[in-house]
Protein backbone atom coordinates (compact mmCIF):
# COMPACT_ATOMS: atom_id res chain seq x y z
CA UNK A 1 0.00 0.00 0.00
CA UNK A 2 1.33 3.69 -1.09
CA UNK A 3 -0.02 5.58 2.04
CA UNK A 4 1.67 7.72 4.24
CA UNK A 5 4.51 5.78 6.04
CA UNK A 6 5.72 4.76 2.44
CA UNK A 7 5.38 8.48 1.29
CA UNK A 8 7.78 9.34 4.01
CA UNK A 9 10.02 6.89 3.02
CA UNK A 10 10.12 7.58 -0.84
CA UNK A 11 10.71 11.71 -0.16
CA UNK A 12 13.17 11.08 2.67
CA UNK A 13 15.37 8.43 0.00
CA UNK A 14 14.82 10.62 -2.85
CA UNK A 15 16.19 13.59 -1.14
CA UNK A 16 18.96 11.58 0.40
CA UNK A 17 19.79 10.34 -3.08
CA UNK A 18 19.73 14.10 -4.45
CA UNK A 19 22.05 15.22 -2.09
CA UNK A 20 24.45 16.36 -4.49
CA UNK A 21 22.51 17.98 -6.52
CA UNK A 22 20.20 21.46 -6.91
CA UNK A 23 17.64 21.66 -3.93
CA UNK A 24 14.92 19.09 -4.93
CA UNK A 25 11.17 18.76 -4.34
CA UNK A 26 9.19 15.93 -4.04
CA UNK A 27 5.74 14.93 -4.17
CA UNK A 28 3.72 11.36 -3.52
CA UNK A 29 0.55 11.23 -5.14
CA UNK A 30 -1.82 8.33 -4.59
CA UNK A 31 -3.56 6.05 -7.73
CA UNK A 32 -6.05 9.11 -8.12
CA UNK A 33 -3.74 11.69 -8.57
CA UNK A 34 -4.10 13.32 -5.42
CA UNK A 35 -1.51 14.37 -3.20
CA UNK A 36 -0.01 12.58 0.08
CA UNK A 37 2.79 13.97 0.94
CA UNK A 38 4.96 17.43 -0.21
CA UNK A 39 8.18 18.73 0.81
CA UNK A 40 10.12 21.05 -0.57
CA UNK A 41 13.78 21.62 0.14
CA UNK A 42 15.37 25.11 1.49
CA UNK A 43 16.83 27.13 -1.74
CA UNK A 44 14.25 25.33 -4.16
CA UNK A 45 12.32 28.58 -6.07
CA UNK A 46 8.80 28.81 -4.73
CA UNK A 47 6.73 27.15 -7.48
CA UNK A 48 8.37 23.76 -7.18
CA UNK A 49 5.11 22.00 -6.19
CA UNK A 50 2.92 22.73 -9.31
CA UNK A 51 6.01 21.66 -11.37
CA UNK A 52 6.78 18.26 -8.98
CA UNK A 53 3.01 17.41 -9.06
CA UNK A 54 2.87 17.97 -12.52
CA UNK A 55 4.89 15.37 -13.51
CA UNK A 56 3.63 12.93 -11.31
CA UNK A 57 0.32 13.64 -12.29
CA UNK A 58 0.85 13.37 -16.09
CA UNK A 59 2.06 9.90 -14.92
CA UNK A 60 -0.69 8.81 -13.24
CA UNK A 61 -3.18 10.10 -15.63
CA UNK A 62 -1.91 8.86 -18.47
CA UNK A 63 -0.44 5.32 -16.87
CA UNK A 64 3.08 6.56 -18.52
CA UNK A 65 6.54 6.99 -17.19
CA UNK A 66 7.56 11.17 -17.92
CA UNK A 67 10.20 9.44 -20.83
CA UNK A 68 7.57 7.83 -22.65
CA UNK A 69 5.34 11.32 -22.11
CA UNK A 70 8.75 13.12 -23.73
CA UNK A 71 8.99 10.56 -26.36
CA UNK A 72 5.56 11.23 -27.24
CA UNK A 73 5.83 15.37 -26.95
CA UNK A 74 9.11 14.93 -29.46
CA UNK A 75 7.44 12.91 -31.70
CA UNK A 76 3.91 14.63 -31.75
CA UNK A 77 4.16 17.63 -29.93
CA UNK A 78 0.70 19.19 -31.13
CA UNK A 79 -0.58 16.01 -28.97
CA UNK A 80 0.84 16.51 -26.17
CA UNK A 81 0.14 20.12 -26.04
CA UNK A 82 -3.63 19.68 -26.68
CA UNK A 83 -3.36 17.03 -23.88
CA UNK A 84 -1.94 19.42 -21.59
CA UNK A 85 -4.89 21.95 -22.13
CA UNK A 86 -7.39 18.36 -21.98
CA UNK A 87 -5.92 17.94 -18.23
CA UNK A 88 -6.11 22.08 -17.41
CA UNK A 89 -2.23 22.40 -17.59
CA UNK A 90 -1.66 19.68 -14.75
CA UNK A 91 0.81 17.78 -16.43
CA UNK A 92 4.39 18.16 -17.42
CA UNK A 93 5.73 15.54 -20.09
CA UNK A 94 9.15 15.16 -18.58
CA UNK A 95 11.57 12.67 -16.84
CA UNK A 96 11.13 13.00 -12.89
CA UNK A 97 7.41 12.18 -13.43
CA UNK A 98 8.01 8.37 -12.51
CA UNK A 99 5.09 5.67 -11.78
CA UNK A 100 4.58 3.75 -8.91
CA UNK A 101 4.32 -0.15 -9.37
CA UNK A 102 3.74 -2.92 -6.99
CA UNK A 103 4.92 -6.33 -7.64
CA UNK A 104 2.47 -7.49 -9.74
CA UNK A 105 2.76 -4.01 -11.92
CA UNK A 106 -0.25 -2.46 -10.46
CA UNK A 107 -0.18 1.35 -10.66
CA UNK A 108 0.10 2.75 -6.89
CA UNK A 109 0.91 6.12 -7.96
CA UNK A 110 3.29 8.22 -8.89
CA UNK A 111 6.17 10.86 -7.57
CA UNK A 112 7.45 13.79 -9.17
CA UNK A 113 10.86 15.45 -8.60
CA UNK A 114 11.86 18.45 -9.82
CA UNK A 115 14.56 20.96 -9.26
CA UNK A 116 17.88 19.48 -11.23
CA UNK A 117 18.43 17.88 -14.44
CA UNK A 118 15.19 16.16 -15.70
CA UNK A 119 17.24 12.63 -15.78
CA UNK A 120 18.78 13.30 -12.30
CA UNK A 121 15.07 14.37 -10.78
CA UNK A 122 14.24 10.97 -12.20
CA UNK A 123 17.08 8.81 -10.97
CA UNK A 124 16.50 10.44 -7.51
CA UNK A 125 12.68 9.75 -7.76
CA UNK A 126 13.97 5.82 -8.67
CA UNK A 127 15.85 5.83 -5.74
CA UNK A 128 13.05 6.80 -3.18
CA UNK A 129 11.12 4.61 -4.43
CA UNK A 130 12.90 1.40 -4.45
CA UNK A 131 14.00 2.53 -0.94
CA UNK A 132 10.33 1.74 -0.18
CA UNK A 133 10.03 -1.46 -1.84
CA UNK A 134 7.96 -0.31 -4.97
CA UNK A 135 8.83 -0.56 -8.65
CA UNK A 136 9.79 2.89 -10.38
CA UNK A 137 9.30 3.09 -14.11
CA UNK A 138 11.13 6.57 -14.89
CA UNK B 1 -31.54 8.31 -33.52
CA UNK B 2 -28.39 8.19 -31.39
CA UNK B 3 -30.03 7.54 -27.83
CA UNK B 4 -29.01 5.60 -25.05
CA UNK B 5 -29.85 2.04 -26.50
CA UNK B 6 -27.21 3.02 -29.50
CA UNK B 7 -24.82 4.15 -27.61
CA UNK B 8 -24.81 0.64 -25.88
CA UNK B 9 -24.45 -0.92 -28.63
CA UNK B 10 -21.29 1.21 -30.06
CA UNK B 11 -19.96 1.28 -26.56
CA UNK B 12 -19.87 -2.71 -26.36
CA UNK B 13 -19.08 -3.42 -30.08
CA UNK B 14 -16.25 -0.96 -29.88
CA UNK B 15 -14.85 -3.00 -26.78
CA UNK B 16 -15.42 -6.12 -28.53
CA UNK B 17 -13.21 -4.79 -31.58
CA UNK B 18 -10.77 -3.82 -29.06
CA UNK B 19 -10.66 -7.46 -27.46
CA UNK B 20 -6.82 -7.66 -28.29
CA UNK B 21 -5.85 -4.36 -27.64
CA UNK B 22 -4.68 -2.62 -24.55
CA UNK B 23 -7.68 -1.20 -21.79
CA UNK B 24 -10.30 0.95 -24.09
CA UNK B 25 -12.30 3.31 -23.02
CA UNK B 26 -14.91 4.56 -25.27
CA UNK B 27 -17.63 7.80 -24.96
CA UNK B 28 -20.53 8.40 -27.00
CA UNK B 29 -21.49 12.19 -27.27
CA UNK B 30 -24.94 13.27 -28.86
CA UNK B 31 -25.05 16.28 -31.77
CA UNK B 32 -24.53 18.99 -29.47
CA UNK B 33 -20.96 17.01 -27.80
CA UNK B 34 -22.93 16.02 -24.68
CA UNK B 35 -22.62 13.06 -23.24
CA UNK B 36 -25.19 10.13 -23.87
CA UNK B 37 -22.76 7.28 -22.29
CA UNK B 38 -18.98 6.14 -21.16
CA UNK B 39 -17.29 3.15 -19.77
CA UNK B 40 -13.51 2.62 -19.07
CA UNK B 41 -11.80 -0.79 -19.35
CA UNK B 42 -10.70 -1.79 -15.78
CA UNK B 43 -6.68 -1.49 -16.16
CA UNK B 44 -6.83 1.72 -17.96
CA UNK B 45 -5.21 4.91 -16.30
CA UNK B 46 -7.66 6.81 -14.45
CA UNK B 47 -7.71 9.85 -16.52
CA UNK B 48 -9.07 8.75 -19.64
CA UNK B 49 -12.65 9.85 -19.93
CA UNK B 50 -11.26 13.62 -20.69
CA UNK B 51 -9.12 12.18 -23.33
CA UNK B 52 -11.74 9.86 -24.95
CA UNK B 53 -14.22 12.63 -24.74
CA UNK B 54 -11.70 15.34 -26.06
CA UNK B 55 -10.92 13.32 -29.15
CA UNK B 56 -14.70 13.14 -29.59
CA UNK B 57 -16.22 16.86 -28.36
CA UNK B 58 -13.51 18.09 -31.28
CA UNK B 59 -15.18 16.07 -34.13
CA UNK B 60 -18.32 17.18 -33.30
CA UNK B 61 -18.04 21.21 -32.78
CA UNK B 62 -15.68 20.84 -35.63
CA UNK B 63 -17.68 18.62 -37.68
CA UNK B 64 -14.47 16.84 -38.54
CA UNK B 65 -13.70 13.40 -37.87
CA UNK B 66 -9.84 13.16 -35.77
CA UNK B 67 -7.98 12.01 -38.76
CA UNK B 68 -8.81 15.17 -40.18
CA UNK B 69 -8.32 17.23 -37.57
CA UNK B 70 -4.82 15.82 -37.20
CA UNK B 71 -3.68 16.21 -40.76
CA UNK B 72 -5.07 19.97 -40.10
CA UNK B 73 -2.70 20.01 -37.06
CA UNK B 74 0.36 18.45 -39.00
CA UNK B 75 0.32 20.99 -41.52
CA UNK B 76 -0.82 24.13 -39.32
CA UNK B 77 0.01 23.15 -36.17
CA UNK B 78 -0.44 26.90 -34.36
CA UNK B 79 -4.23 27.04 -35.62
CA UNK B 80 -5.06 23.56 -34.01
CA UNK B 81 -3.40 25.30 -30.51
CA UNK B 82 -5.20 28.07 -30.74
CA UNK B 83 -8.16 26.25 -31.56
CA UNK B 84 -7.31 24.01 -28.72
CA UNK B 85 -7.53 27.10 -26.49
CA UNK B 86 -10.68 28.62 -28.51
CA UNK B 87 -12.62 25.19 -27.24
CA UNK B 88 -11.29 25.68 -23.30
CA UNK B 89 -8.78 22.76 -24.04
CA UNK B 90 -11.65 20.26 -24.62
CA UNK B 91 -10.70 18.75 -27.96
CA UNK B 92 -7.46 16.57 -28.94
CA UNK B 93 -6.74 16.39 -32.71
CA UNK B 94 -5.77 12.46 -33.41
CA UNK B 95 -7.64 9.69 -34.65
CA UNK B 96 -9.95 7.95 -32.24
CA UNK B 97 -12.66 10.49 -32.34
CA UNK B 98 -15.40 9.52 -35.18
CA UNK B 99 -17.84 11.47 -36.19
CA UNK B 100 -21.56 9.59 -36.48
CA UNK B 101 -23.42 10.01 -39.07
CA UNK B 102 -26.77 8.95 -40.37
CA UNK B 103 -28.21 7.32 -43.91
CA UNK B 104 -28.53 10.73 -45.36
CA UNK B 105 -24.66 12.36 -43.80
CA UNK B 106 -26.12 14.35 -40.92
CA UNK B 107 -24.09 14.37 -37.89
CA UNK B 108 -26.04 12.56 -35.04
CA UNK B 109 -22.92 12.43 -32.55
CA UNK B 110 -19.75 11.60 -32.61
CA UNK B 111 -17.57 8.41 -30.40
CA UNK B 112 -14.46 8.35 -29.07
CA UNK B 113 -12.14 5.80 -28.06
CA UNK B 114 -8.75 5.68 -26.19
CA UNK B 115 -6.40 3.42 -25.06
CA UNK B 116 -4.28 1.72 -28.05
CA UNK B 117 -2.45 3.36 -30.71
CA UNK B 118 -5.03 5.96 -32.09
CA UNK B 119 -5.19 4.18 -35.62
CA UNK B 120 -6.28 1.19 -33.42
CA UNK B 121 -8.54 3.32 -31.34
CA UNK B 122 -10.40 4.82 -34.85
CA UNK B 123 -10.96 1.17 -35.76
CA UNK B 124 -12.70 -0.02 -32.62
CA UNK B 125 -15.38 3.07 -33.04
CA UNK B 126 -15.75 2.60 -36.22
CA UNK B 127 -16.92 -1.15 -35.36
CA UNK B 128 -19.03 0.36 -33.05
CA UNK B 129 -20.84 2.78 -35.15
CA UNK B 130 -20.77 0.33 -37.67
CA UNK B 131 -23.05 -2.38 -35.48
CA UNK B 132 -25.35 0.51 -34.40
CA UNK B 133 -26.27 0.66 -37.75
CA UNK B 134 -24.48 3.84 -38.16
CA UNK B 135 -21.84 5.64 -40.44
CA UNK B 136 -18.80 6.46 -38.92
CA UNK B 137 -16.04 9.11 -40.39
CA UNK B 138 -12.66 8.74 -38.61
CA UNK C 1 -13.21 -3.92 -6.58
CA UNK C 2 -15.48 -1.34 -7.90
CA UNK C 3 -15.08 -1.98 -11.69
CA UNK C 4 -16.00 -1.82 -14.91
CA UNK C 5 -19.08 -4.86 -14.01
CA UNK C 6 -19.56 -3.62 -10.99
CA UNK C 7 -20.25 -0.35 -12.45
CA UNK C 8 -22.48 -1.81 -14.81
CA UNK C 9 -24.58 -3.30 -12.52
CA UNK C 10 -25.13 -0.12 -10.34
CA UNK C 11 -26.04 1.66 -13.47
CA UNK C 12 -28.78 -0.65 -14.82
CA UNK C 13 -30.34 -1.25 -11.58
CA UNK C 14 -30.11 2.34 -10.66
CA UNK C 15 -32.25 3.08 -13.84
CA UNK C 16 -34.35 -0.13 -12.77
CA UNK C 17 -35.30 1.60 -9.47
CA UNK C 18 -35.94 5.19 -10.93
CA UNK C 19 -38.30 3.48 -13.59
CA UNK C 20 -41.13 5.41 -12.55
CA UNK C 21 -39.44 8.77 -12.00
CA UNK C 22 -37.98 11.62 -14.61
CA UNK C 23 -35.46 10.07 -17.16
CA UNK C 24 -32.18 9.30 -14.56
CA UNK C 25 -28.48 9.90 -15.82
CA UNK C 26 -25.81 7.81 -13.13
CA UNK C 27 -22.26 8.28 -13.09
CA UNK C 28 -19.94 5.52 -11.40
CA UNK C 29 -16.70 7.43 -10.03
CA UNK C 30 -13.43 5.43 -8.27
CA UNK C 31 -11.54 6.22 -5.47
CA UNK C 32 -9.76 8.86 -6.82
CA UNK C 33 -13.24 10.99 -8.02
CA UNK C 34 -12.55 9.63 -12.13
CA UNK C 35 -15.26 8.60 -14.26
CA UNK C 36 -15.25 4.75 -14.65
CA UNK C 37 -19.02 4.57 -16.31
CA UNK C 38 -22.20 7.08 -17.40
CA UNK C 39 -25.66 6.87 -19.22
CA UNK C 40 -28.44 9.51 -19.66
CA UNK C 41 -31.57 8.37 -20.49
CA UNK C 42 -33.18 9.72 -23.30
CA UNK C 43 -35.18 12.15 -22.79
CA UNK C 44 -32.61 13.68 -20.20
CA UNK C 45 -31.17 17.44 -20.67
CA UNK C 46 -28.31 17.25 -22.09
CA UNK C 47 -26.18 19.01 -19.38
CA UNK C 48 -26.86 15.92 -16.74
CA UNK C 49 -23.13 14.49 -17.12
CA UNK C 50 -21.49 17.67 -15.25
CA UNK C 51 -24.25 17.05 -12.90
CA UNK C 52 -24.13 13.76 -11.83
CA UNK C 53 -20.60 13.63 -11.79
CA UNK C 54 -20.53 16.82 -9.73
CA UNK C 55 -22.72 15.39 -6.74
CA UNK C 56 -20.55 12.22 -6.64
CA UNK C 57 -17.05 14.45 -7.12
CA UNK C 58 -17.92 15.92 -4.02
CA UNK C 59 -18.69 12.85 -1.76
CA UNK C 60 -15.66 10.95 -3.05
CA UNK C 61 -13.16 14.10 -2.50
CA UNK C 62 -14.64 14.91 0.87
CA UNK C 63 -15.65 11.96 2.41
CA UNK C 64 -19.05 12.64 2.83
CA UNK C 65 -22.30 11.93 1.17
CA UNK C 66 -24.58 14.87 -0.58
CA UNK C 67 -27.08 14.76 2.49
CA UNK C 68 -23.98 15.58 4.56
CA UNK C 69 -22.99 18.14 2.44
CA UNK C 70 -26.41 19.56 2.27
CA UNK C 71 -26.59 19.64 6.17
CA UNK C 72 -23.13 21.69 5.95
CA UNK C 73 -24.60 24.25 3.25
CA UNK C 74 -27.66 24.85 5.30
CA UNK C 75 -25.95 25.52 8.14
CA UNK C 76 -22.90 27.42 6.78
CA UNK C 77 -23.82 28.70 3.72
CA UNK C 78 -20.26 30.57 2.51
CA UNK C 79 -18.49 27.44 3.58
CA UNK C 80 -19.56 25.20 0.84
CA UNK C 81 -19.89 27.81 -1.58
CA UNK C 82 -15.84 28.64 -1.49
CA UNK C 83 -15.59 25.32 -1.06
CA UNK C 84 -17.12 24.63 -4.51
CA UNK C 85 -14.27 27.15 -5.58
CA UNK C 86 -11.84 25.28 -4.21
CA UNK C 87 -13.06 22.20 -6.24
CA UNK C 88 -12.98 24.61 -9.46
CA UNK C 89 -17.00 24.29 -9.46
CA UNK C 90 -16.91 20.44 -9.73
CA UNK C 91 -19.08 19.68 -6.22
CA UNK C 92 -22.57 19.76 -5.48
CA UNK C 93 -23.57 19.63 -2.08
CA UNK C 94 -27.20 18.13 -3.01
CA UNK C 95 -28.69 14.18 -2.42
CA UNK C 96 -27.93 11.93 -5.65
CA UNK C 97 -24.08 11.77 -4.39
CA UNK C 98 -23.70 8.61 -2.83
CA UNK C 99 -20.13 6.99 -1.27
CA UNK C 100 -19.79 3.45 -2.51
CA UNK C 101 -18.04 1.72 0.37
CA UNK C 102 -16.64 -1.91 0.77
CA UNK C 103 -17.88 -4.06 3.83
CA UNK C 104 -15.10 -2.78 5.86
CA UNK C 105 -16.14 0.59 5.12
CA UNK C 106 -13.07 2.15 2.88
CA UNK C 107 -14.33 4.02 0.43
CA UNK C 108 -14.25 2.63 -3.62
CA UNK C 109 -15.70 5.22 -4.97
CA UNK C 110 -19.18 7.57 -5.47
CA UNK C 111 -22.47 7.19 -7.48
CA UNK C 112 -23.94 10.46 -8.69
CA UNK C 113 -27.78 10.08 -9.77
CA UNK C 114 -29.86 13.24 -11.49
CA UNK C 115 -32.94 13.77 -13.14
CA UNK C 116 -35.45 13.48 -10.31
CA UNK C 117 -35.96 15.41 -6.81
CA UNK C 118 -32.41 15.03 -5.06
CA UNK C 119 -34.36 12.41 -2.60
CA UNK C 120 -35.39 10.13 -5.40
CA UNK C 121 -32.04 10.19 -7.10
CA UNK C 122 -30.37 9.33 -4.06
CA UNK C 123 -32.65 6.55 -3.50
CA UNK C 124 -31.91 5.29 -7.01
CA UNK C 125 -28.02 5.34 -6.47
CA UNK C 126 -28.58 3.40 -3.02
CA UNK C 127 -30.71 0.42 -5.52
CA UNK C 128 -27.83 0.35 -8.11
CA UNK C 129 -25.07 0.06 -4.81
CA UNK C 130 -27.19 -2.33 -3.23
CA UNK C 131 -27.41 -4.57 -6.31
CA UNK C 132 -23.60 -4.42 -6.67
CA UNK C 133 -22.96 -5.63 -2.85
CA UNK C 134 -22.02 -2.68 -1.65
CA UNK C 135 -22.63 -0.44 1.08
CA UNK C 136 -24.21 3.27 -0.24
CA UNK C 137 -23.89 6.23 1.96
CA UNK C 138 -26.29 9.18 0.76
CA UNK D 1 13.41 31.34 9.43
CA UNK D 2 10.09 28.62 8.41
CA UNK D 3 11.38 26.24 6.23
CA UNK D 4 11.33 22.52 5.30
CA UNK D 5 13.08 21.63 9.02
CA UNK D 6 10.49 24.16 10.83
CA UNK D 7 7.86 22.72 8.17
CA UNK D 8 8.76 19.23 9.23
CA UNK D 9 8.27 19.70 13.17
CA UNK D 10 5.23 21.95 12.26
CA UNK D 11 3.50 18.57 10.26
CA UNK D 12 4.67 16.12 12.79
CA UNK D 13 3.51 17.93 15.94
CA UNK D 14 0.19 18.95 14.33
CA UNK D 15 -0.52 15.51 13.69
CA UNK D 16 0.24 14.11 16.99
CA UNK D 17 -1.73 17.29 18.63
CA UNK D 18 -4.62 15.25 16.80
CA UNK D 19 -3.83 12.01 17.00
CA UNK D 20 -7.30 11.40 19.05
CA UNK D 21 -9.29 13.41 16.00
CA UNK D 22 -10.27 12.22 12.55
CA UNK D 23 -7.62 11.60 10.30
CA UNK D 24 -5.76 15.14 9.47
CA UNK D 25 -4.27 16.57 6.88
CA UNK D 26 -1.51 19.28 7.13
CA UNK D 27 -0.08 21.55 4.61
CA UNK D 28 2.87 24.51 5.61
CA UNK D 29 3.32 27.48 3.47
CA UNK D 30 5.34 30.06 2.81
CA UNK D 31 5.01 33.74 3.28
CA UNK D 32 4.55 33.81 -0.36
CA UNK D 33 1.51 31.06 -0.24
CA UNK D 34 3.65 28.69 -1.54
CA UNK D 35 4.17 25.09 -0.11
CA UNK D 36 6.92 24.13 1.82
CA UNK D 37 5.97 20.60 2.54
CA UNK D 38 2.35 18.70 3.19
CA UNK D 39 1.52 15.52 4.84
CA UNK D 40 -2.14 13.59 4.45
CA UNK D 41 -3.03 10.83 6.90
CA UNK D 42 -3.71 7.79 6.34
CA UNK D 43 -7.72 7.10 5.55
CA UNK D 44 -8.13 11.38 5.10
CA UNK D 45 -11.03 11.18 1.61
CA UNK D 46 -8.40 11.75 -1.23
CA UNK D 47 -9.20 15.79 -1.75
CA UNK D 48 -7.69 17.13 1.73
CA UNK D 49 -4.86 19.07 0.00
CA UNK D 50 -7.25 21.43 -1.62
CA UNK D 51 -8.88 22.50 1.35
CA UNK D 52 -6.02 22.25 3.72
CA UNK D 53 -4.22 24.91 1.62
CA UNK D 54 -7.26 26.57 0.70
CA UNK D 55 -7.45 27.58 4.33
CA UNK D 56 -3.74 28.35 4.51
CA UNK D 57 -3.65 30.21 1.20
CA UNK D 58 -6.21 32.57 2.20
CA UNK D 59 -4.75 33.31 5.56
CA UNK D 60 -1.42 34.72 4.14
CA UNK D 61 -2.87 36.60 1.52
CA UNK D 62 -5.78 38.14 3.29
CA UNK D 63 -2.99 38.42 6.70
CA UNK D 64 -5.85 37.32 8.30
CA UNK D 65 -6.32 33.57 10.29
CA UNK D 66 -9.19 31.52 9.76
CA UNK D 67 -11.08 32.91 12.54
CA UNK D 68 -11.12 36.25 11.37
CA UNK D 69 -12.06 35.16 7.73
CA UNK D 70 -15.02 33.35 9.61
CA UNK D 71 -16.05 36.08 11.40
CA UNK D 72 -15.70 38.73 8.45
CA UNK D 73 -17.79 35.63 6.03
CA UNK D 74 -20.68 35.55 8.87
CA UNK D 75 -20.81 39.68 8.92
CA UNK D 76 -20.63 40.07 4.87
CA UNK D 77 -20.86 36.90 3.22
CA UNK D 78 -20.93 38.68 -0.71
CA UNK D 79 -17.20 40.10 0.60
CA UNK D 80 -16.13 36.78 1.13
CA UNK D 81 -17.73 35.37 -1.58
CA UNK D 82 -16.50 37.63 -4.16
CA UNK D 83 -12.61 37.67 -2.82
CA UNK D 84 -12.91 33.92 -2.90
CA UNK D 85 -13.26 34.57 -6.47
CA UNK D 86 -10.94 37.32 -6.30
CA UNK D 87 -8.06 34.70 -5.42
CA UNK D 88 -9.40 32.22 -7.97
CA UNK D 89 -11.04 30.21 -6.02
CA UNK D 90 -8.34 29.20 -3.12
CA UNK D 91 -9.17 30.25 -0.26
CA UNK D 92 -11.52 28.98 2.56
CA UNK D 93 -12.32 31.55 5.25
CA UNK D 94 -12.65 28.55 8.01
CA UNK D 95 -10.65 27.49 11.67
CA UNK D 96 -8.04 25.63 10.64
CA UNK D 97 -5.79 28.33 8.82
CA UNK D 98 -3.32 29.74 11.08
CA UNK D 99 -0.91 32.25 10.51
CA UNK D 100 2.64 31.65 11.64
CA UNK D 101 4.40 34.75 12.87
CA UNK D 102 7.85 35.48 14.26
CA UNK D 103 8.58 36.95 17.49
CA UNK D 104 8.52 40.21 16.23
CA UNK D 105 4.99 39.72 14.71
CA UNK D 106 6.42 39.29 11.38
CA UNK D 107 4.40 37.18 9.10
CA UNK D 108 6.47 34.08 8.09
CA UNK D 109 3.87 31.60 6.24
CA UNK D 110 0.73 29.82 7.22
CA UNK D 111 0.01 26.32 8.42
CA UNK D 112 -3.94 24.37 7.27
CA UNK D 113 -5.00 21.78 8.58
CA UNK D 114 -8.06 19.70 7.60
CA UNK D 115 -10.04 16.90 8.70
CA UNK D 116 -11.77 17.30 12.12
CA UNK D 117 -14.01 19.92 13.20
CA UNK D 118 -12.93 23.38 12.48
CA UNK D 119 -11.97 24.34 15.87
CA UNK D 120 -10.33 21.33 16.13
CA UNK D 121 -8.26 21.66 13.16
CA UNK D 122 -7.15 25.31 14.75
CA UNK D 123 -5.93 23.53 17.31
CA UNK D 124 -3.86 21.39 15.87
CA UNK D 125 -2.15 24.05 14.09
CA UNK D 126 -1.62 25.75 17.15
CA UNK D 127 0.17 23.04 18.45
CA UNK D 128 2.45 22.13 16.25
CA UNK D 129 3.50 25.99 15.29
CA UNK D 130 4.11 26.73 18.85
CA UNK D 131 6.44 22.78 19.08
CA UNK D 132 8.27 24.80 15.88
CA UNK D 133 8.94 27.94 17.77
CA UNK D 134 6.79 30.33 16.32
CA UNK D 135 3.55 31.96 17.17
CA UNK D 136 0.34 31.08 15.53
CA UNK D 137 -2.59 33.05 15.12
CA UNK D 138 -5.81 31.37 14.29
Amino acid sequence: MLGIEAARVIIAEALKAGAGMKPLSVVVLDAGGHVIAFERSDGASPGRFDIARAKAYGAVMLGMGGKAQMARAESQAYFMAALSSVYEGKILPVPGGVLVRDGDGGILGAVGVTGDTSDNDAEAALAGIAAAGFRGEA
